[in-house]
């Protein structure tokens, strides 16, 4: 970042103006690890804040090979036909130990590199999910000041990246295709009550009836949860991304569902507890740095852990011991 | 805890030799917000760790009605009477607000109460949930020290409690009753991912055939998590714990998973686990309460929160104030 550094001016400047190198820059500044980097980067998020907020978020999961590059790129062209400017962000702690796969190669996203609407971005590599999430929700917020009406977030499903792509997005949508059978088993914990909606891909592929009992499988599992006052129900649908069928059923859920979280507040409140918890979180996140960072309190973390593993040491008294090591005002 | 306080020694010796009265203080003692019974209760507890780790950990939760309190009695009976001791704890974060109902009547459980190896611990009442889940941690090493086989904690299933149990526990169970057709709808989310037994009670009172419906439900329902490699399979049981039938097979269950998890090693390592966790935990917590009781960063605190909702300060950068605050060495 050093040559050729823009000022914080320039940067919001650029942004506001919609141009896409100064975007793309902007997001490796709020994922650098650099000390001035990251000074730089807090006054340009908050000197674009007042023009954030605009954008429907919306969270992609789904497992490998269910096609959720495809169906980004076809959802995403859907969405440029009706007027939509449409920015692709992806959240991936795994590219570090994989090489990278998430939107790594972005000719797979064929119909949407190189449109004028289009911002995509791969994946941050090599960093750990708390420092990925937050660059990625600083990320969302550069590309709503940028002028994107839709955000689209993605993740591979590695690890906690569900959870905060949920905490970061307006709505999840679980992209699956229909196997043999039982094609719920393979969803991870938790999954199922965070999804807002199931899209079932490569629909062309399967047999009607199939695809009605796979649709009726996720009907029966969320329906174990408990119904939801302030969202829609979950609804589940089906495509072919790669056909582009079934895009206007799922254009028109994501509209009603705006309209609905719209009206009756919870998209507000949700964004303003969403920010709440990222400002808790990120506290969190500093003290635990903190104490990685710090050689002396590392060392002693370490001798507490095999202390309270060996039952010498309780845990709530080891606590206690690290947090006045950390001499707090 | 001022008068007749015993010493550390004290009560130490009175555990060991399996006194009540003196377990019951000692449990009052953790219990404590003051901060000299605080210094006693670190010692204590610390002093009891070579003596902790024994019992089985039984966690048990369930919707109010479905007759936790009856199953405890009946089933903590069919203990004693295959020679255990057995202790019951509670955790229940809305004894604030609603009075206390979690074993706050202890007459509920009659065939229990008095025998002379049971001990019963109503709910503490009144503190939010952090400091519950971290003094019934205590009671259950308290317990331990104290000659205890099997410690069961119950839960009201309000806020994050059966999550506190499920961290402090070896074994879930999850009891429900049969009602008209779906029976699993009122679970809470999150719950089904962590249970490791459903025990369907008043099962005299149904229909077989609606008992083996609800049975199908359950199963349907936890068929959709991944299998588990370490723990046994989810299985679901049914009893009427008025008329004390059922009870063989639970305990035989118990038994299996306890001899598996054991045998694997997940048994230790889970507990290893749950002590790290609780280290972490306590010290977030120890962050936390340190700001909640610090008049000039609760003040900033706030007014962060004012300025990351009104759009006027990115949550992280909020953070990174906050922590600067805080003057960490």
């Amino acid at each position: 970042m050093a040559k050729n550094r823009l000022t914080t001016e320039e940067f919001k400047n650029g942004i506001l103006a919609g141009e896409k190198s100064v975007l793309g820059r902007a997001i490796t500044l709020v994922e650098s690890k650099s000390v001035d980097d990251r000074k730089l980067a807090n006054a340009l998020v908050n000197s674009i804040l007042p023009y954030t907020g605009k954008s429907f978020r919306l969270g992609i999961t789904g497992a490998p090979g269910v096609g959720k590059s495809t169906f980004i790129d076809g959802f995403g062209e859907f969405l440029l036909n009706i007027d939509k400017k449409v920015a692709v962000l992806a959240i991936d702690p795994s590219s570090k130990i994989s090489g990278g796969s998430i939107l790594g190669d972005k000719t797979r996203m064929e119909k949407l590199v190189g449109k004028p609407n289009v911002f995509i971005r791969p994946s941050p590599a090599g960093i750990e999910l708390g420092g990925v999430a937050q660059s990625t929700l600083e990320s969302i917020l550069l590309c709503e000041a940028a002028g994107y009406d839709f955000v689209v977030v993605e993740t591979v499903g590695v690890g906690q990246s569900e959870t905060a792509v949920k905490e970061m997005t307006d709505m999840l949508l679980f992209l699956s295709i229909a196997g043999a059978g039982d094609d719920l088993q393979g969803i991870k914990r938790g999954i199922m009550e965070m999804i807002d909606l199931v899209v079932i891909n490569k629909s062309d592929q399967i047999d009607k009836e199939i695809l009605g009992e796979v649709k009726s499988n996720f009907a029966h599992a969320l329906h174990l949860f408990p119904p939801r006052a302030a969202k829609p129900d979950v609804e589940i649908l089906s495509c072919s991304a790669l056909n582009a069928t079934g895009f206007d059923e799922i254009g028109q859920f994501i509209s009603s569902y705006h309209q609905k979280v719209s009206r009756n507040g919870f998209f507000e409140e949700n964004r303003k507890a969403q920010k709440i918890s990222w400002m808790n979180r990120s506290l969190i996140h500093l003290v635990e740095n903190h104490i990685q960072n710090n050689d002396k309190l590392k060392v002693n973390v370490q001798k507490f852990e095999s202390l309270v593993s060996d039952n010498k040491l309780s845990p709530l008294d080891a606590a206690r011991q690290i947090f006045e090591l950390l001499n707090l005002v």
